[in-house]
């Protein structure tokens, strides 16, 4: 583990070549997140982003029970990571309103910097996955799941929209209109298997240990590929997500004007003629 | 039955605390539409929208055979509910085209107003669910189907590109887009499990009376939520799948800052914590 | 086989009316395409938009062995097609990338113009499918598929990110952005049944005489209907996938008050009351 | 004047043929605005917008001192016109958010309606014209002034972000974003000389007289153009002033795929021929 | 004059190295456009957009007497020129329609290759310059005049809303939008000094001789600079016009991370050091 | 000057309550900016927005010959603020792009913290203010200048398309489409008088010492306005600038359904009536 990725309630492994692991590690809490640790996964993920020796990343949680079972209530609820509303002195409604929006702003930008990350991120949720173990989730490109995760949209149910994520990217994610209002409303516990028939997650393993080692397994298959290559489909499938077909077209267009003269076309070209496996240069 | 909602055509009841049913009741029509049934749709969905006592709402159909056969054809070309054109007399072009979108926009915006709802909507079809029942259907949260029933997007039937919303709405409710091409260019009538299948409904049921049975459980689950987190729920869903995440996380953080001030996330924190139910004030 | 369809590499027939089936032919190179190639499809596509004795489309590929393998890569290397950048001598960068942006924007054109075209087009993958394959199948309305179809997304295999339509048109099309990430990110081979379930396609046949024959039922279906009906259908549906629900309805609005003035309203209303087989005139 | 259009504090006057003049009647209090004012200004230009006898409405307020003081503040401190909050009782901060906005949107979808309308309106400012005068005649189409009025976006001065418009509208209306943000920033009184130096108003007149026989010659000159036409350009101007240049000449293709249809592109241009004055049928 | 840019109705010159000067020639019918024109027109810019010999374009109109007066009416009413609605059969509406939209789209398109045009276009107007005159020159990036110009958006003259650009250019290029809708709903004729004020054209040259000179002296100017650095600027301004900053701050991101790595950016700092003037290999 | 915002070449002081003084800190080098500098004014900018002491902001030029001489491009060109191509060794095309795409974001991102800072800023230019004094002053709310400044979009000089903000915000800021694509496609250097007339700055004054006071007074008066007020005006007009008025309005009226609530509309309505000057509790 490398000494530079040393930050508190996150292990951060490199289990192969150009394949990175990071795991929330607060397992006695389920994984529970406070405000360092949204802060913590920003700032791994904005490392992660520029390594050269990163080309894919699972994210998964530590110990037997949890993914994450979302914010930590408690500790929200005694300092201030519900925002200024929470910390109980009665103030100026707006004040309120301009210091809750900064927090929230801020949170939503540490979950989008795993969105933003140039590197592919692959999700691995396991028992409990409620609240943020979705907004972050969502934030990732690819989703694996256990067999036995118990999954939910949990924010009605502390009295709130989600806000950190959820509500913008799910109906991006899914097929499923009716299912995603359902399971925000209702924050209704859902299984894998359900997930899987949505379309919120592409694979379904019988245990952690699978679904990991199957998570690990597509990255290192995504590390062996032009990491030129890959981090421009992420980008230009994110691109594309958000904007009409046509913008999207002309993105690409000027994206793959340099990135298309880079040497990485050659040699993989040559690997399919003479079936070797390219090397590609660090990025 | 509150005497403020009484409106031809339709019943509307409040089975349980906080929940409204509104029933289209023109059985002996299988339920199709005349004009004075969508001005009085908007009608009720505009005051439910406001009313306090209502947190979720349940749409379907009277009678066993349709929630609705769609536009009343013969109405329609008797009447004016098809615009100026049908009414024969050879008009100047563009004066019937502006005839026609005034027409068109008013119906529209008639349709829309259940999706403006504040409060969600769960759409239960069965039996004959035809042109209009999409539209209809489309602009609801939440659809169920009972296994019987027989849905099509017929208007190319009737000559014309369906224009009250299904088009509009289809594409970002369903994630197979192969699909809804194939449906909507050839009116082709398909059952419930399709429906489920490509994600148009999210739950099927065995008859109409399980399917209404399941439909308000569905709403009275959302009621016991407190009313702001399913508002800003129901909201910022629609809000983002008409825009870029970027622009849903922006909009959620401003809404958020003054929602997350409320009353209920106390409540409903407390009530998490002590595992009772919590009240919410009306909205 | 019309003469005005004479272009190398395609058959282009009329198997019945107002129905086109358009071959690409080149089965001894496993329908692999060279620049001429999409030249000549976007001179069909765009000829068969126009044409009035046209209303659906059905595209195959010849020979039982692939719809298509995708870019030539051999003739790409020897000659332009990946645009200046591989033609060896060592340019200025922004040089190379102004040629290579023109190069790519040209090609998307032509693939574009598949979408562009105002009849439905029915695309049927069978065997190899691979690369351009997709760019070309998400520029068609309708996508049905061989039980034996081999699919990829492969361009990362040769370094690059798939810029001809791919990355920007599936996430539009598919909703499980969990598995588009993978699929596009790892150039896995997926098979039929993968993508009907995950909603590539919305149809498998046991072969490609089935496939093509359903394809083909399909467009004669369509092919019965009014052709303003379903160009409008078509163009609607296209325009709704890139933009608000609000923008949507405004459109079609305006869309439908010219042609819902048509004829076809009223002979469709007719012979559906009447239970005869309606004529269209030509569009 | 027509009993159709008696609105209390308006008076709706049609000085020429095809031309309306509503005149904001409240003098005594310098024309602000009441409750009651901007829901009757509602109905009267919901109104106008398809009365066939109306192809131009020009917007004056009454008596010498005022086109309109705005917001009548103190009206609005006793009753609800800003929303529950200035109720005084102290409330959930969420409740009263949802009041507020439903207030704010209703209020805003009234002045929409001025823009809406599809006659051309042509605002004359003269004297006071704060807050409200801006947010209204913003949704104007043409705005001229009296050298002697004074002019203020007013809102900051109240402790407010204005609401009703202005913010939204002047970026697009004015091409000088400093000029922009310094008045609304400050709530700096400016006069007429200043607001045609920016484009805020497109003419400035010696007094109110000639401002207002002005703006008559005006809407005059427009009511003798083809209604169908003048519609056109004011609707599409409208759109392409929102969106991009190539979504514009889409909707534009579309619109007047029917709109050309008329038969006064036939009669204007034989007009034009024998110089004779065209007569167009009622819109 | 080149061979290759021999096009009827057109001169093609070029009166300086790297300097284009396209001259619509047809001055006894004051340039007014037939069909023929615009698909010349085109051609001759999509031809030069790639033109490796072409940094700078000035569009100007033969003759003293016009730019150009348009449209060509009484061609366009022998003719097929304002589509099939103008053929005189009385046709289906929504095929008419059909016809139109193809037409205008086809129409539109043409005058768009101006601006899509990789190299600056100046459009010098003078005499009179109607309706075309300013759908063209609004595709045009800079604008110029002489003094005796007289301009006109003429087409609600000829009973239709402008449909080749004006509308949807036109609020995007000048911040006066009560000017824009004033002179695009009255069809008033505007003089060169109006035209600077509100900022339509940014000069104004006291006769033909002194505008044409100075749009030539621009043109020189512009090609003297870096032909990468000139396209670009074009292209990301066109670019940003239709979208959000951070949208415009993308693209223009990964616009340069290619065009930037070019050998004229060192170019042009050692000539600036060294106070040369720098050349720039072609584009 | 606090200690808190002590940071090489930027002083920053508290010329009066609540008004906050930036001004460039590099005189001998006319301000030209350095990598370091527009990572401290990021920083400045950053703890500016939250800052309670701090309502208005005015950036200045030290010494009497610049605003800015923009980049610094001998320090560029010896360090990498370039980005990696200018570092001199070959590398693979992509990779540069890659590398180069990195840093430009950063860069924009830097300067887009002065739009971003929830208090208005006011640039004042003088002298020469070339290449990032645009872009700088762009991402400012408010542009005045002194009679001699001397302004330049230089960019196009040294070999490149402006990249840090002035391409995608001038066509935004300025309404003179013409204009802005001159002196950006010429890089021509012009006056005060002319940057006025096109609405790009919208004060002259006759010297530094005159503007800058100019300034201050500016932000003295925004000062003393209620800072919810203030900072809601700000974030909707740059909200509503990119995007349409509809989606403005529905911004508006979340944002106000909290901001309204505060203590400071009873506070400055009061103030209003007894003609005191209200005081604003600290933000």
């Amino acid at each position: 583990m490398a000494e530079e990725y040393k930050y508190e309630f996150f292990n951060v492994t490199f289990p192969a070549e150009y394949v990175a692991h990071v795991e929330i590690n607060r397992p006695e809490k389920l994984n529970a997140f406070k405000e360092i640790m949204w802060l913590n996964l920003s700032k791994i993920f904005r490392r992660l982003s520029h390594d050269p020796n990163v080309r894919a990343v699972v994210l998964t949680g530590a110990g037997p029970r949890a993914f994450t079972a979302g914010l930590d209530v408690q500790a929200a609820s005694e300092g201030s990571t519900l925002g200024p509303a929470a910390a109980g002195t009665p103030r100026d409604v707006a004040r309120s309103a301009v210091g809750i929006r900064r927090h929230v702003l801020e949170f939503q930008d540490c979950i989008t910097d795993v969105e933003k990350c140039e590197k592919p991120v692959i999700a691995v949720l396991h028992g409990v996955a409620f609240g943020l173990a979705l907004d972050m989730s969502l934030a990732c490109d690819i989703r694996l799941s256990t067999r036995d995760a118990r999954i939910s949209i949990k924010e009605v149910d502390i009295g709130i929209a989600a806000d950190i994520g959820t509500l913008s990217r799910l109906p991006h994610a899914v097929g499923n209109a009716s299912w995603v209002k359902e399971v925000c409303l209702t924050a209704r516990i859902f299984g894998a298997e359900e997930a899987q028939q949505v379309g919120l997650v592409s694979g379904v393993y019988k245990d952690k240990e699978e679904a990991v080692a199957r998570g690990l397994d597509i990255a290192k298959l995504i590390a062996t590929k032009s990491p030129v290559a890959t981090m421009g489909t992420k980008e230009i499938l994110n691109y594309s997500r958000d904007r009409t077909v046509s913008d999207g077209l002309q993105y690409t267009a000027i994206w793959n004007s340099s990135m298309i003269q880079t040497q990485d076309v050659k040699d993989a070209m040559l690997s399919g003629l003479q079936k070797t496996k390219p090397k590609f240069a660090k990025l």
